[in-house]
């Protein structure tokens, strides 16, 4: 799947993943209400306007970049028929030839981390019958509990040559409380010698090697847009692993600070954008083109922008 | 809901939740038989057999404790219909007068987090109505992203009267990787000051503050009984904070280890068992007393006698 991931970013020239994290003030009044018409102001409602929309900004895209990234959370806050809504729209993702990376940030320890593997990229067994409840390609993991939480998810993406990508330095202003820690090296008396994240980088570098494709690894690492000087120490670290970059647009990032996260060969990030592409219709400079009724199309618009403003950031 | 957590430990003298953490193995025969007579050898039928063993527990089990806790991750893996079968033991536990502690460890960042949030403790609108989706009591809450990730939790406990409890050291052998990362202060220039599970007690202790009870903070902290030497140190630092205790039991954690997780009011902690209460059937000292038909008062038994082995850990 990292290949399948490399060669689609190469063919269509767009290291470009849209993330699908819908709220229903983004949905357009006409999806609305007909999901209203039929199920009422239900979560049945809720999770069929959400799945509607998604299709919508899908058929618009799916020619133009290799993967969506849907977050999970906006799917589970309207209980089941969210999460319904959230296969739904995987499976109709896979169906329309993108790569899928579930925005999960699962972690636990041991068989609790592999029941979310298996929940996620794999197969669970119900007597003799084996069943793959999501179908994520690749999915967000937390490493805050260390080897024997990421492994497990590794153990199954290597059965089922799937990939994740480990939160290291996340776009969030405070993601420094913890992540950027200054480490005391106990064994070589040496203050100052890396952070936090540099650490956790350090694991993903070691945990990729368990599981390569041809130039890249399975396991990738989340690092924020917004911190381009730690991207670049980053990038360093983990020469081999995917870096997955959200913060681009609405938390602040541009196309010409990208290039930190870049490897020499053009390849080994892919950066996200959701606000600034799922609601362009709702936004300037696409507001007065686009109306509701082709929200889609703004869409399409702000991700060809996009894919234009980031060729700034590599070379290939 | 922490005054409610304290009377109910107070009442019942037991600082003891059961975890309902269930795979289809621990699941006795008969019980698996008629849920995939029902609906065959899927999901379906994994979810029925799921909510069938943990009614039979909870019934044997909820006037000697104050609390479940299910682990959403052996919920999640059987898809939607393990979601639901998570949603029926959630309901049925609270019928019984148990108090909900949802194991989901999420965590991410703003309006994500906000959105777990209103998933597991609040409401989400869909148009002029609002639903509760999962109804836990408390969650456990992955600290890695920062304050951007826990305050929107506390945010909607506040308005619930719900709680959280923040992992900050956990149960199993690589939780030492980046927890017990010794911190450099680069402010004073001292070196070992702080390991980083530290660094995340004092902000556990100060979000705390944020949302009081009586004599307890809702936002509480996850330490694992296999660390009973940094279990004294947290206490100390969270010395209003709640610290559910995993490790107990099956993962090697006694009752006498477990004194310095209390404070000296006895109260301040509460210790999980999963395997050790939902298994108990298969295993010693009850195998030989109890068969399959009788797993719910293996469970039973199990649970007495862990409330006995407990009261070496704290004086009230």
């Amino acid at each position: 799947m990292i290949n399948q991931l490399t060669a689609a970013i190469k063919k269509k020239d767009a290291p470009v993943v849209a993330g699908l994290d819908p709220l229903l003030s983004y949905i357009p009044d006409h999806i609305l209400e007909q999901a209203f018409a039929e199920y009422g102001e239900t979560l049945e409602g809720a999770g069929l306007a959400i799945w509607h929309f998604n299709r919508g900004i899908i058929d618009a895209v799916c020619d133009l970049i290799p993967a969506v990234k849907p977050q999970i959370a906006m799917y589970e806050q309207f209980g089941i028929p969210g999460l319904q809504a959230f296969q739904k729209t995987c499976a109709y993702a896979k169906e329309k030839g993108l790569i899928v990376i579930g925005d999960i940030k699962r972690g636990d320890i041991g068989s609790t981390s592999g029941a979310y593997a298996s929940a996620h990229l794999g197969h669970v067994q119900v007597g003799s019958q084996s069943f793959a409840p999501f179908t994520e390609d690749f999915v967000t993991v937390n490493p805050y509990l260390g080897s024997d939480g990421v492994r497990p998810f590794i153990e199954v993406c290597k059965e089922e040559k799937k990939g994740i990508f480990v939160l290291v330095k996340t776009s969030n202003p405070s993601s420094g409380e913890f992540q950027d820690q200054l480490i005391w090296d106990a064994e070589h008396k040496e203050r100052e010698k890396d952070h936090l994240y540099e650490i956790v980088a350090r694991k993903v570098a070691l945990w990729g090697q368990d599981h390569m494709g041809d130039e890249y690894s399975y396991v990738g690492a989340v690092v924020g847009a917004t911190y381009p000087e730690m991207g670049r120490t980053l990038r360093k670290l983990m020469p081999k692993n995917y870096i997955l970059v959200p913060g681009y647009g609405a938390q602040g990032g541009k196309g010409e600070d990208l290039k930190p996260f870049f490897n020499e060969d053009g390849l080994g990030a892919i950066v996200n954008s959701s606000r600034g592409i799922i609601c362009a219709w709702q936004k300037e400079p696409y507001k007065g083109s686009f109306g509701p009724e082709n929200y889609a199309d703004a869409s399409r618009q702000a991700v060809l922008d996009m894919i234009e403003d980031l060729k700034q950031a590599y070379v290939r």
